[in-house]
């Protein structure tokens, strides 16, 4: 008998969100699944990782053959701590998410979602990151169950290039249902902070911040525009920052050592 | 007559840092120098930004004309604080480091300081993140001066192309000087962790976790090749994930829905 696929289950927002548990609920369809979640939320953690000798990590739960791991790491740590130390084998597929929040356009770079799918694409593990245009902790995800199933299976069937892994976002739910699939670029885009200054306790100075995202790109070819149009955006995704278009323009730097 | 250039310095080792020391000293000949870094060494990081509504900045000196701050946030946090909050202008350079430790390879993905450099970049301010191949905190960085001075010159007279920041990495001081520049790709690499189980005094389980990096690249056009080689390393940087070579291959997403 075929070895049913063996799915790893993580995200940012910790493990009582309830995207985690809509996709690993969803993932049990397409094989074994593992959930390996952060104790606290960890939205804008980016590609961080815990460096201090000792992490936690305890069995939350085990329903329906789906074990759920929580971590006092990182989703990039619950990545690792997950196929080199709970499981023993690697992980046909890492998912990472559902995201309450999208992580279109340059949001990708902060998410810490995106981050763990990141961190499996360098370990050579196919993943996919899934996030939702809405914030709201009891958002619905209902109309994604096609697309995530669709998506996950392809993946897991046909692979992804080496070195990739997907940034998958959906639009939020509306009468109409979602369009279909765009395959996108990233969006230009960011955020811009307020902060303001005070006086702490301390007699330093206390900030209080807030933030907004400008999308700062017309293109109807982004992730964004797609997300907008009610569809889903899918970016191919990689972790080699080099920006090869720029190798010419950059060998001037070969030189400037013996010009003054 | 004419302003000097503003020079924002940051790094991830923290506001003690010699490497931050160091860069913040070389860039007083090059305009007016301000520092912001972390109170805590805040290395792999990421890019972690802080979303608690109060973060706490205060200024730790003011010598030869250059003011330092020290943030309890991340690398990102000081760069964002520094150009949002503490300068009355933008910036015309963010420089980040120098890193105790080589950014080179995928370390780039986890660095606070290349974070920093690339958080800059998203912003449109030109950004050069410099990195020292040596772990030690009394690490030796005096013979980097001169490409220092260079390539942070040469940024302000010439610019980058948008979207782009600089990962430049020197190696280890040895008997012979630097040969020079090489324009690199970041060189194919992981992080390997040792985890090992125990129980904690709350039931759960204990991991200690040590880390070893493994190069997993032949190339001679690699960043972690022209550093053995005792070059400096220049690596164009982007923080547009997108992978578009791959836009052809991934269009089979486009109809999955369908299929069954």
């Amino acid at each position: 008998m075929e070895q049913k696929p063996l799915i790893l289950v993580t995200n940012d927002d910790g493990y009582q969100a309830k995207g985690l548990r809509k996709l690993a609920e969803l993932m049990k369809s397409l094989g074994e699944v593992v959930v390996v979640s952060t104790e606290e939320v960890m939205s804008a953690k980016g590609h961080s990782v815990t460096t201090v000798p000792s992490m936690k990590v305890r069995l939350e739960e085990v329903s329906a053959g789906c074990r759920k791991y929580v971590c006092n790491g990182t989703p990039v740590d619950c990545v690792k701590i997950g196929y080199q130390w709970i499981l023993d084998r690697k992980p046909d597929i890492v998912v990472s998410g559902i995201n309450h929040g999208t992580n279109a356009s340059t949001n990708v770079i902060y998410s810490g979602t995106m981050a763990a799918a990141i961190e499996a694409s360098m370990d050579g593990i196919k993943a996919v990151g899934f996030s939702l245009d809405s914030y709201e902790s009891d958002a619905d995800f209902d109309h994604l169950d096609e697309y995530i199933i669709a998506i996950t299976k392809d993946v897991l069937e046909n692979g992804l290039p080496d070195g990739i892994c997907l940034n998958v976002n959906f639009p939020k739910r509306s009468e109409e249902p979602i369009k279909g699939i765009k395959i996108c670029r990233q969006a230009k885009g960011k955020w811009i902070e307020v902060f303001n200054g005070g006086q702490s306790e301390q007699g330093g100075t206390c900030l209080w911040q807030g933030a907004e995202f400008v999308y700062e790109d017309e293109g109807d070819d982004t992730d964004f525009s797609a997300m907008k149009n009610n569809y889903v955006s899918i970016v191919p995704t990689q972790f080699d920052l080099t920006a090869r278009q720029y190798f010419d323009e950059m060998s001037r730097f070969v030189h400037i050592k013996n010009k003054k």
